[in-house]
This record gives structure tokens, C-alpha cells and sequence, in this order.
């Protein structure tokens, strides 16, 4: 039996019976015969309390004081999982971030893990202890300040330890029972996946699936670590994301992993661009120069008559505001008509590698939005996903159309095989 | 203006209104040129409700890991109060104990102060910062591991900075307005004392008065760091605690500095010792050999008939337990006849410099507590201090005797000079 690495997420440990609940997980896992390294968030509603405190002394919070008082969070709940274990009779030693040799660069709030030099964690683990370390942050290599990694650190921090120490996998403990093949909020049919390759997880992550973040699987496909997404509670096996399916598992590469949605983008048109060359350059430009990241891009056929023409491209609704702003501001050298805002759409993909040898899926997909009276807005492929944009009111009824269409309602035996004329 | 260290307790910065008027006073030293570091206890009661959480995990707290979690409310309150201050337009940055260079001894949840490497406080002081330290908290030499200084360790913290940065002044912000001549809750006319040397505070700190504890005093003594105590919320002077007067104030060295008062003793009595050499060393042994620390020892001279004498001494009430169990162990060597224990009494003690030249000082405290009707049961002396013990339910009316009898109320205009027998 070789290393483990386990991160528990704050709903995991909200309060001291989810902490001994969880270490109970932590101690089975080392009567099993694995070295345990833990990667564990903040309890519950902490970091949202820390913020909120944040905000009552200082309406913009500096980074690097923020990030102090953030990672207060998990040095909480690692000390509290690390009592809870030793009271069940097993040694273990909690780390922050730091201890655990988790360096970053110098980025405050959304720091990148540049090097991890786990001796700590590996002597602890050579002297019988269970390692805790807390997730979500580190240090800088060049100021030594405390930093944290941003959305999904946690995640990030486990599969990073999982890389350093070269652990069999990496399990990411969370409150839903793996990666499904829609939301199961939206799609009651959904159906858990039991494996699911690298490439496909990093599509639906990057398409609204939000049970693990694309950095944190990107992470592990770099370093081949398998993640197995899985419930803190149930004790289920769960979804594993690898290379490979693992062991003696024979999982069948599914043609369509699953149906993802997004109504966290927003929509912006500008009307009547001269249509010559470095108009749209400029206009990304402008775009790019506010960090601004932007999602899809279309651009209309110009009329001939006018020689003008529409360009539109979404982003997340958070950054809408500046993004007009920015391109309010290149008006007078574009001088395109005007603006258009519509943060009232949905993004629907559809993700799975065997779309590149079946052809017809994108023709099922578009077949299935059409029976279910969904109009479409815009469209972009990449070689194993389509996404469309659609009305957010839509989105319910067309991503439960396209689950259905392509076979990955849980009633159904096996995903359908699309032939026809290719996508 | 040189540098001053001012440490800020719980009560100071329990809520963020709390941590903004502290944010206050400290630009404001800052703005008076001086370069200021701020050492900082944990809100309220963070602490409390950490420990408590620690009490729902497990029921005895491994000792790292406690460490680990209580250092977290620190954490808290120096990133909050650095927010605050860069609020306020000026540039602060937070340091936990580990990163201000405390290094302490391995013992977890007391650790001693062993050296300060305050390079990067240093540094950022240079680069025009407040530096803003992590009370209470160090790390240790040989494991690196993080440690707490136990009761009264931001008090020593903020001295020991003092002391390796060369301040000119140590500032200890409370909730009181400074050490007074009797605790003001038990003596309505209890004087604030203006200037106090280290030998006198160092009596009234181990005879219960609570303001300073006497480690940080004796830290403070060791290098020569002068404290003043003052209140947080009041802005006056408060008292100077120092070898000599500071600067051009002149204080004149009272004779009397204070009656302190403490009900956290009980008394142990061995009775029928055997009067043979050994006896004593056997059980105080006993006692020591549990980490139990006794206070005043007082043996009766032995009954001629019998050979037998009784020995008394007073410890804390929380190891009262202990003690009994030990000397209980010690029954079959010594042979005493029987053990009471008596946790209903009190201590009162008179302290000054000046009774080493004033003789007379032993005789009228004893003709106050005469005359207010107080039994004595057990006497102890230092060179500046004289220490008795009474039944507790006559503390209140012993303490104002004393006070009142030494001319130390509020009303009177000086000190009383005691002529006489001497001591």
C-alpha cells in the first residue's frame, strides 16, 4: 500500500462532529496500510466570517494582510482534525502551508504554486504520523509572506502534495457523490461517472461543472496523479479522473462524458465595427489591457452594403461593468455604432472525446435543442466539446433535452452512437 | 524619537470598532515620529472559543496541535489591525511570533523565550512600516515547531521585542489606567501610581496584583526596558515601570508602593512531622516532583513532649488536588499523622523599597490588621515585603486597613513615614 493524499472540504468539517466524523475516514484509510497526508479547508462559514471582519476595518483589504487573516481559516480546522486523530489513538502532526513547503510566487489572493519541497510532511509521514496541511495556501519564494492560492486552492494544494510526494492518488472528499453527467439539480436522471479521462474533466470543468476547478485538474494531468472525487459522507466510491481507467476497472471510454451549463457569463455586442483589419484586435486589446478573461467570440458576415459589422464575445457577468467601461473608452478610435449588455443567457455544452471519431454529434446536439423549441445564439467547438449560448430560461429545458438525446439519462442502458453526416 | 513597542491585550481589540480607535493611536505615534511595533493579543474571546472547540475534538488537547490552533486568534486580530492602519493611510505589515523572529523552548503551551532574531521587523520598520507582531506565540529552536508563551505571553512578547530592538519604551495598552496602590474594585480610594521601580512591581506582581505578570516584568528588569502601563481607551499617562524616573518627571521613590491582595491560594498543613532532619526535604520533594509551585512555608516550632511539629504552606488552588494526592503517596516514609487542607483564605501583602530604611513598617501593618479585627495565621517577609495570611471573608476589610493605615488613599496628600521599632 503506498501514499494517499485526502482533502476534505469546510462543509465536510463544519463543526466538531463533522472533525472527528471525518478523522475516523483519515484513521481507516492508515489501518488500511497507506502512508496519509491531509488536505483540509476551513470549517464551514470561516472564511466568510474572517471576510465579512475584513470588511468592518477596511473597505479594500490589503492582499497580503488578507491573506494573513484568511489562512487563520485552516490553521483551525487542520489543528482541531489533528486532535481529533490523536484522539483516536493515531499520531498526527498538522502544517501550514508553509511547513508543507507549498511555494508560491508573490500574487496575493490568487497565488500559483511554483515549487513544493514536502520534507516536513515526509519525515512526519517516515515517523508514523498522519500529516494535516491545511489547504488553500502557501509562501512566497521571494518575501516569505504568507499567501493563498484563490478559488479551488484547496483542491490544488492536495493534488500538489499528491505530485511531490508521488502518491498513488489524490481523493478529493466533498459533499456530492463524484462528477455526474449533468448537475443532478437541474437533470434529475443524471448519472454519477465512474471514470472520466483528464481531457473530458477538464472540458466540463472549464463549461460550468464545478465540482472540481480546470487549475486543479490541469495540475494532475501535468503530473499523471489519478483524482478520485468522492462523498465525505456516504463512503461510496466516487468519480475517478486519470490518464487511464485505474486497475482492474474496465471502464469503457463513454462517447459523451456529459452535459455542462453556465449562467454565470454575460453577453456583450459591439454593433457596427468598420470591418478592416486591427478593428477587433484593438477591441481585445482594450479587453485584455483590464484582465479580462473572455470565453467565446463570434463574429457576424459583414453586410456588404455598409461595410460594418457585429461582434460579440461573453464573459463572467463579475466583470461586465469594467469591460463597457473599457471599450467605452476605444470608441472614438473605433468608432463602432454602439454597445449591447445581455447578462440573461446560458452557455450548454456538451463534452466527450469520442465526438472526434463519431460523427453526428453535432447534429444530435443541435437536433435536440431544436425538438425542444431552444433557439440558439451562438455557437464554438473545440475537438471534444460544443457549447451553445442560449436564453438563461432555457437552460433547465435544454440541457435536460440534450441528457436525454444522448443517452446519459441514469434509465437508459448504454450511451448512444450517433451516425449521420459528421459534425 | 526612537522606536517604542506597544502591546495591545484582547479587551483593546475584542470588535472592529475596538480595532479601528487602537488603528488610531498608533498612527498617531507613528505621525510623532517615532517607528512603532505592535505587538497584538487575540479578540476577546477568540481564545476561549478556540479552547472550547478544542474540548468538543478531544478531551485532552495534544499540546503541538493546541499551540497550532490558539495561534490562530492572533493571527486574526494583527492581519485586521494592519488592515485598519493601511486604512488609515499608512503602510503596516503583520508578523506572526514565528516570522518576528521569537524562538522559544519545545515546551508547548508554556514556552520560554529564548532569543528574538527581529531581522524582517527590522527590515520593514527601515522601509517605513508598522510592524505589527503576533503576541503570545514563538517557535521553537530545535523543531520549528509553533509554541505559546502561556499566561501573560504577549506582555513578555512585547517586552522581549522591546528589548532585542533596542525601544525606548515598552507601552502595555489595558483596560485599567495603569497599577494601582490596591485593586481598585476592593479599594475605592486606591491611587494610580505614576512611577514604580521593577523590584516593587515585581512584589506586587507575584503578591496578585494582576496588571503585569511578573515574567514580563522580570524580562523587562533584565534589560532594562521601561514599561508603561496605560489604559487604551483613556489616552492619559498611566504608570512608569523602570529602574529610575524617566526623564525630566520627577518621582520621588515612595516608601510604600501598594497593598496587593490574592484569593488563588489555598494552605496545606502536614501534621505531627516527625522533628527529625529529612522530613521537610521529603516532602517538598514530593510536592516539586509534580511541577507544583508552593508559595509561603512556615514550620511551628515542635512540642518538646512529643517531637512532633506541623509545617503549613500555600500553593494555587487548582494543584490543591495534587498536592494532597502526593503527600498522601509520602504517608508510609514520614509517618505525619493527618493532612488538612484550607482553601478559605487570603493573602495580604505590603510592598516597597523603603521599608528596608524605614523601620517601623512591619509593626504599624500589623497594628492596622490588629485594629481591624484580622487574624494573622501565617507571616512571610522579603526585604521589601511583607506577606500574611488571613481567613478569605476578611480580605476586603484587611486590604483598606492597610491602605488606609500607610496614608496610600486618594484624599490624603503623602505618603505617612513610619518611625519606630523597626521591622
Amino acid at each position: 500500500m503506498g501514499l494517499v493524499v485526502q482533502k476534505y472540504g469546510g462543509s465536510s468539517v463544519a463543526d466538531a462532529e463533522g472533525i472527528k466524523r471525518v478523522a475516523k475516514r483519515i484513521v481507516d484509510a492508515k489501518k488500511n496500510g497507506h502512508q496519509v497526508v491531509v488536505v483540509v479547508s476551513a470549517m464551514g462559514d470561516t472564511t466568510d466570517e474572517l471576510i465579512d471582519l475584513a470588511g468592518q476595518v477596511s473597505p479594500i483589504p490589503a492582499g497580503r494582510e488578507f491573506d494573513m487573516l484568511l489562512t487563520a481559516g485552516e490553521r483551525i480546522s487542520m489543528a482541531l482534525l489533528a486532535m481529533a486523530i490523536k484522539n483516536l489513538g493515531h499520531e498526527a502532526q498538522s502544517f501550514t502551508g508553509s511547513q508543507a513547503g507549498v511555494i508560491t510566487d508573490s500574487v496575493h489572493n490568487k497565488a500559483r504554486i511554483i515549487d513544493v519541497t514536502p520534507g516536513r510532511i515526509r519525515t512526519a509521514l517516515d515517523e508514523g504520523n498522519i500529516a494535516i496541511v491545511a489547504g488553500f495556501q502557501g509562501v512566497s519564494q521571494d518575501k516569505k509572506d504568507i499567501t493563498t492560492l484563490g478559488r479551488g486552492g484547496s483542491d490544488t494544494t492536495a493534488v500538489a502534495l499528491a505530485a511531490a510526494l508521488e502518491a498513488e492518488v489524490c481523493e478529493i472528499y466533498t459533499d456530492v457523490d463524484g462528477v455526474f453527467t449533468a448537475d443532478p439539480r437541474v437533470v434529475a436522471k443524471a448519472r454519477k461517472i465512474d471514470w472520466i479521462s483528464f481531457e473530458d474533466m477538464l472540458e466540463l470543468a472549464s463549461s460550468g461543472s464545478k465540482v472540481l476547478l480546470h487549475r486543479c485538474v490541469e495540475y494532475a494531468r501535468r503530473y499523471n496523479i489519478p483524482i478520485h472525487v468522492r462523498s465525505s459522507f456516504s463512503g461510496l466510491q466516487g468519480t475517478w479522473v486519470s490518464n487511464e481507467p485505474q486497475g482492474d476497472r474496465k471502464v469503457e471510454q463513454a462517447i459523451i462524458s456529459g452535459v455542462a451549463h453556465d449562467t454565470s457569463e454575460a453577453k456583450i455586442t459591439v454593433v457596427g465595427v468598420p470591418d478592416k483589419p486591427g478593428e477587433a484586435a484593438t477591441i481585445f486589446r482594450a479587453i485584455a489591457d483590464n484582465q479580462i478573461n473572455i470565453d467565446m467570440i463570434v463574429q457576424n458576415v459583414s453586410a456588404a452594403s455598409t461595410g460594418l459589422t457585429d461582434i460579440s464575445f461573453t464573459l463572467p457577468k463579475t466583470e461586465g461593468r469594467k469591460a463597457i467601461d473599457a471599450l467605452e473608452k476605444t470608441k472614438p478610435t473605433i468608432g463602432f455604432e454602439s454597445l449591447r449588455y445581455d447578462d440573461q443567457i446560458a452557455k450548454i455544452s456538451l463534452v466527450g472525446a469520442g465526438m472526434k471519431t463519431n460523427p453526428g454529434v453535432t447534429a444530435g446536439f443541435f437536433e435536440a435543442l431544436s425538438d425542444a423549441g431552444v433557439n440558439i445564439e451562438l455557437i464554438s467547438t473545440s475537438e471534444i466539446r460544443i457549447s451553445v449560448v442560449t436564453r438563461a430560461d432555457e437552460v433547465t429545458e435544454a440541457v435536460r433535452a440534450v441528457h436525454t438525446a444522448f443517452g446519459l439519462d441514469s434509465d437508459s442502458d448504454e450511451a448512444v452512437v450517433y451516425g449521420g453526416t459528421g459534425r
